[in-house]
């Protein structure tokens, strides 16, 4: 049984990791933020996703010992010049508050008309090992913020946001099939192999 | 007596115009939007504080057959990529709701250290004239945003903002004393003699 540390306790991130790296590493066992003794994790402070995820990831190295992953992703809105960004988990103000964050989202956006509304979800995810081995690898998806909420799959923004190609929402799309175009799935797929190799 | 009409209907925007304008133009009135007969108001619904302000402006001749000014500001914070920007004054979702913004600009920022907080006041002044000429003015004032409100002063933002080179917020500030360095005063101060001369 092979032991990867993702730096998170968010439970559909945790299943996410595992339904993708499962392929490439059976038996893979991902531990998350509960299963290992608390610690004090770094504020995600740094002005891009790339920064956030390697100090999650460090982090993670110097508390488990074990190889450790982090992400941090958002949804970059164009008429937002990119934000909320690496605010997005934030954006209402109140910590990880889905339904205030879309709220306040579809409000920004009431007067920005339909030609306008691009955006899209980016991933970064840091791959750190004990020894200071370190690997950053990205992922996005494109698509547009819609005027409602629709959908009940995924988490965060996905239930405003229906891909490029799409008509459903990425909270409308079943999981496998949201993972084969998202963000996440972009970048935990290119991070799989280092994974596999780093504990193989 | 010479009119002008300033598309807003907030009495202090009003003052401001009036109080600076008059040093250039002593005879001068501003009508503003409560002064003249209703009509259609477009949405500001443009990406760009120039592009609002215009909008506003020629709405503003159509209805009035006066020479029309017409502003568009807002504080663009370099934490949030530019943003508020043109969505300032609906940063909070709901319309005009100064307190609810200022409240999520700070919670939004609660994380971002003090040495990444630079942010910059701008505004964009059309004026317009009966027959098709049209100008756009300009102006900022730079500042950080800090992590509690003070003062009771101005309006929007002004109580979150210490321009550069103060200790004190720009609610802080006499009227006056503001207006030589606000993006607003210089914006009316720049737009000033192209009033005075189409009204003289």
């Amino acid at each position: 049984m092979s032991q990867v540390f993702l730096a998170s306790r968010n439970p559909k991130k945790l299943e996410e990791l595992l339904r993708i790296l499962a392929e490439v590493v059976p038996d893979i066992e991902v531990l998350g933020l509960d299963d290992v003794a608390p610690y004090d994790e770094p504020a995600e402070t740094e002005a891009t996703f790339e920064g956030n995820a390697l100090l999650k990831a460090r982090a993670g190295v110097e508390a488990t010992g074990l190889p450790s992953l982090a992400d941090d992703s958002g949804l970059c809105v164009d008429a937002l010049n990119g934000m909320p960004g690496v605010l997005s988990a934030r954006w209402a103000g109140t910590a990880k508050d889905d339904a205030a964050n879309n709220r306040l989202l579809l409000e920004q956006l009431a007067d920005v008309p339909d030609d306008r509304r691009g955006a899209e979800f980016r991933c970064a995810v840091a791959f750190c090992r004990p020894g200071g081995v370190e690997d950053v690898v990205f992922g996005e998806m494109r698509g547009v913020v819609i005027r409602e909420l629709r959908g009940s799959g995924g988490f965060g923004y996905d239930v405003v946001f229906v891909p490029d190609g799409e008509t459903r929402t990425s909270a409308e799309m079943p999981a496998a099939e949201k993972d084969l175009i998202s963000h996440r799935g972009k970048s935990l797929r290119a991070v799989a192999p280092l994974v596999a190799a780093a504990l193989g």
